[in-house]
């Protein structure tokens, strides 16, 4: 199964995908799409709809997962977040894939152990887990680190439904 | 010229299309996009940027405005809020059409006269200031607003460029 992560941001987004085979984990793929800061918002919108069209045609996965945008004090931050992560919510379910969404303290439990873990720790076990991984930055990073948390809750999902219909 | 004009909402989100040709402005359609309640957030921005493509194929305008989403107090609203205005940027944007944003105070403004105006002060002016036109509901009437609007918007600006190229 390939999955993709995605961490949404309208200055930056990462994507992440990687290949799940039992309990083994593989690194395919990762990057970050820049839309161009000074174009007006519909044109960056554009920008990080057709690069996320374009990863998902070049590499194919099976299901996505998003990082869930948080509460910046500023509301217009939030708001502008918000705008970025309905888009990157929409590319891959457009194209037919179930999306899941899971919270930055899920997302580093499931990665780092704790709930509170450092932006570097999260890259340092992203690579630990995806041996010759080099994430193109910390949002790539955080792509990798979402695809990862939504493997071990694929794998959690698919034993509980494995036990239910042996029971 | 044929002009679209949006209200957006994860709930709903409202259309209007009129045409302008110098003063006169005309009612095209006009109508209202209910993504389903219960279904997940991707699915309910599927519904939302399929419903507008398929407004935009129908009826083929040559450009599109949007009103600027407003802060709502609790950020989860300005989330969601901003989740599918993104979405609703996207459609027009991506199918080709320039898109402009107008904050709310602008279009009561354009159309009613003061920038404070009451809901069913918009609504009443809408249709006197397009015979026949009957809007689906306050989200329709509301979008065919915003489409006022921009044509009011759209002929100050050929004008001042007219005198520009003349002097």
């Amino acid at each position: 199964m390939r999955l993709l992560g995605l961490d949404p941001g309208l200055r930056a987004t990462g994507w992440g995908i990687i290949d799940v085979d039992g309990n083994a984990l593989r690194h395919v793929a990762n990057g970050v799409l820049w839309p161009e800061p000074d174009a007006p918002l519909a044109t960056r919108l554009v920008e990080l709809y057709e690069g996320l069209c374009d990863v998902i045609d070049r590499h194919k996965p099976d299901t996505a997962a998003v990082e869930e945008t948080f509460f910046n004090a500023n509301p217009r931050t939030t708001l502008r977040l918000g705008q970025a992560c309905g888009v990157v919510i929409l590319a891959p379910a457009n194209a037919g894939l179930p999306v899941s969404e899971y919270a930055a303290n899920v997302i580093k439990k499931s990665v780092v152990g704790v709930g509170h873990a450092a932006k570097i720790q999260v890259t340092d076990m992203v690579r630990r887990l995806l041996p010759g991984c080099v994430p193109e930055n910390s949002d790539a990073a955080d792509a990798l680190a979402v695809a990862i948390c939504h493997a071990h809750h694929a794998q959690t999902a698919r034993r509980v439904a494995n036990a239910g219909s042996a029971a």
